[in-house]
């Protein structure tokens, strides 16, 4: 249970910490330290534009890492890779470069009640301008998304489907590759927010047959800054361009461009080169240790975590009540306790977890709670961070009754 | 003339490379390469959201690069600072989240043919939206900007002059305080591409007057993928966000958002925490040389350049005969060979120069020529590197003439 692979990353070299906030971003493995450092102590050079021998040197590296990607969600070419910010920009250039030309009036958004904003509030705004209408899935009674709901809301009105693969507070795996073949049916589209789904397990976006999906690199041990848009070829190329400038362009006159073939002609201004190749680094310390093997290493933690928790009297998890329905995430409560106060405190016995409304108020209006605490997992935590984050609790539960700990 | 800070670049540890593309991107001083590591390697973790001490100290450590950077070019307060992905970003917000909303056809936009395509094609693509018409202030005989033909085309009609204040070919500093004298007077707004500008000389936005002023963060020694963008802060509340996401909302609820003050309600989604980190770094580095010192030594290597190129044969040099005019950056052709082939067989001799349009497409048809060398300088470049430049070109003259060095 203990992670050999802790000591890969320099973060859990200092004082010890119990860091529990993977899912709002993950630490880092040294290869992808050094990465950046080699890039910018001796490989730095702007790309796509150089003749000289450094500069393409650095291109190719760039673009090895654009099909580095593509094998790694089993895109069916690197042209289908666009580099991004983050997950927030993949997905409002899905909305607004995208959908912003084809929506009208009448016709339907689909999203949950349980997507992060970066999923949610694009989409308000793109009903706002082409008048369609955006509905919520809601959740089942074991707080899952509701496919008889999603059944029952899906016509030949409903245009896209956007939903995140894996929640960032109920931690569910929602059946992407179902519910895309669903919405196929009626012809509509299928956006998929993997931000909390890269690096905790195989994503294959082939399989999944859905037409766009947006991630970070900074959750999947990458640098921050660093993100991926991936669209099937005939869909991204008609994805108008939401920035302009250099080297997206073919030709330039006084009053009118040409553009690039993709991905170049979605990537204007110099990108983030390091995040890139850093993000290169982090996909070959994955698949090093091996997706499967993470995948089983934090769904233990997370399974000892619910296990442990679950037991503490006054504690109430969201989401699933069976705990291999939680992944890497559990989002909870103390009775009484508002759960900043409850972090403040756990944050005084080193432990760090988030509370808030993890940017899904939508979620947290549909469960009636203004905020909640989340406890996240990654290939670094081992039983006795789950040991010290119980203990702790108990210690926050034993300060608000007593005043003291 | 040596530069005694060279080795604060690792970069220059290596094998040496005579790297004459600063303008493209600057290299590194260990300094911020070492705020990286140091981030990634112990402080890493998201912001503005986790009530832990450590999220909370990356939070600090964050607002204090914007009011660092706010203070590094006199801005009023640190609202006015936005962090983006790059001078493109930056420039493309305004241009559509700020200048979209307000033009209509009839009004008119005025850049000059000397800009980056990212100060260009934005517009141009504003223009085709909006039905606004897009007008080009040309240069004077001696190649810098034109003021009495930019006199001519002011008139009420513009509503924004675009300009670069240092132009990345011609190396012209454009008087952006005068030009946001005059526009002003019409009732037009200036926009300020600093790209080329900032790390190379002081920049006062608040002496400039200017209203809006971008500009990236890996031209002046720091990380890629960062950028700022400054507005006067009555301008800039107007500007309408062009991403939706986390962070930058106030309330979210099923149909509708509302939205935080600036500058968080224009930095949805996890921002890249490190190239901010890395940028505060840069900041610190170019304050403790002093931006005198380096625009001093910067204009001594630019003037003995272009000197000793000037009196190559066949050597042609573009924008002003007066070297002290160049700031940082010489273009030149030579009679006979293309700049390709030249920049080629040039860094066969380890020179590293650029060759191509630029992202100055217009400037090359404005010159007429369909591409130039250039050799652009910065604090590392010391006399050396301007001697091997010079005899390296006389070995591609060599090598074209007789067909072998």
């Amino acid at each position: 249970m203990n992670s050999q692979e802790r000591l890969d990353f320099p973060f859990f070299k200092q004082e010890k910490l119990i860091y529990l906030d993977s899912a709002a971003t993950s630490q880092k493995p040294q290869s992808v330290i050094d990465s950046l450092v080699n890039y910018y102590s001796y490989n730095n050079a702007n790309i796509h534009r150089g003749v000289y021998a450094l500069a393409q040197k650095t291109t190719d590296q760039f673009e090895m890492v654009r099909n580095q990607v593509a094998h790694f969600i089993n895109a069916k070419k690197s042209e289908e890779i666009v580099f991004t910010k983050g997950a927030t920009q993949s997905l409002n250039w899905v909305v607004f470069g995208y959908f912003a030309r084809f929506l009208k009036p009448g016709d339907e958004i689909l999203i949950s009640v349980m997507e992060h904003h970066s999923n949610l509030v694009p989409w308000q705004e793109l009903a706002k301008k082409t008048g369609a209408e955006l509905r919520y899935v809601k959740l089942d009674q074991n707080e899952q998304l509701d496919l008889d709901d999603l059944l029952t809301k899906l016509n030949s009105r409903v245009k896209v489907v956007s939903i995140a693969q894996v929640s960032n507070v109920l931690g569910c795996i929602n059946p992407v590759k179902k519910i895309a073949s669903l919405a196929h049916k009626f012809g509509a589209l299928v956006v998929v927010d993997g931000a909390q789904a890269v690096g905790h397990m195989t994503v294959d976006v082939g399989e999944l047959d859905c037409d766009f999906y947006c991630f970070s690199g900074h959750k999947m041990f990458g640098p921050t800054g660093i993100g991926v848009l991936y669209g099937k070829y005939k869909l991204l190329d008609q994805l108008k361009p939401v920035e302009y400038g250099g080297e997206m362009i073919d030709e330039v006159d006084y009053q009118a461009s040409t553009f690039k073939e993709l991905p170049l002609r979605l990537e204007a201004g110099t990108q983030n080169i390091a995040g890139v190749i850093g993000l290169g680094a982090a996909i070959d310390y994955l698949n090093q240790i091996g997706l499967k093997r993470i995948s089983k290493h934090n769904q233990e933690i997370t399974e000892l975590a619910f296990d442990k928790l679950r037991k503490i009297p006054g504690l109430k998890i969201y989401g699933s009540a069976n705990p291999k329905e939680h992944h890497d995430v559990i989002s909870f409560n103390l009775a009484g306790i508002h759960p900043h106060d409850a972090a403040t405190v756990l944050d005084s016995f080193g432990v760090e977890v988030r509370a808030g409304h993890h940017c899904a108020e939508v979620l947290m209006r549909y469960l009636k709670i203004p905020a909640c605490l989340r406890a996240s997992f990654h290939l670094y935590n081992d039983e006795s961070d789950v040991l010290q984050l119980v203990s702790a609790i108990k210690e926050v539960q034993r300060f608000f009754k007593h005043g003291t700990v």
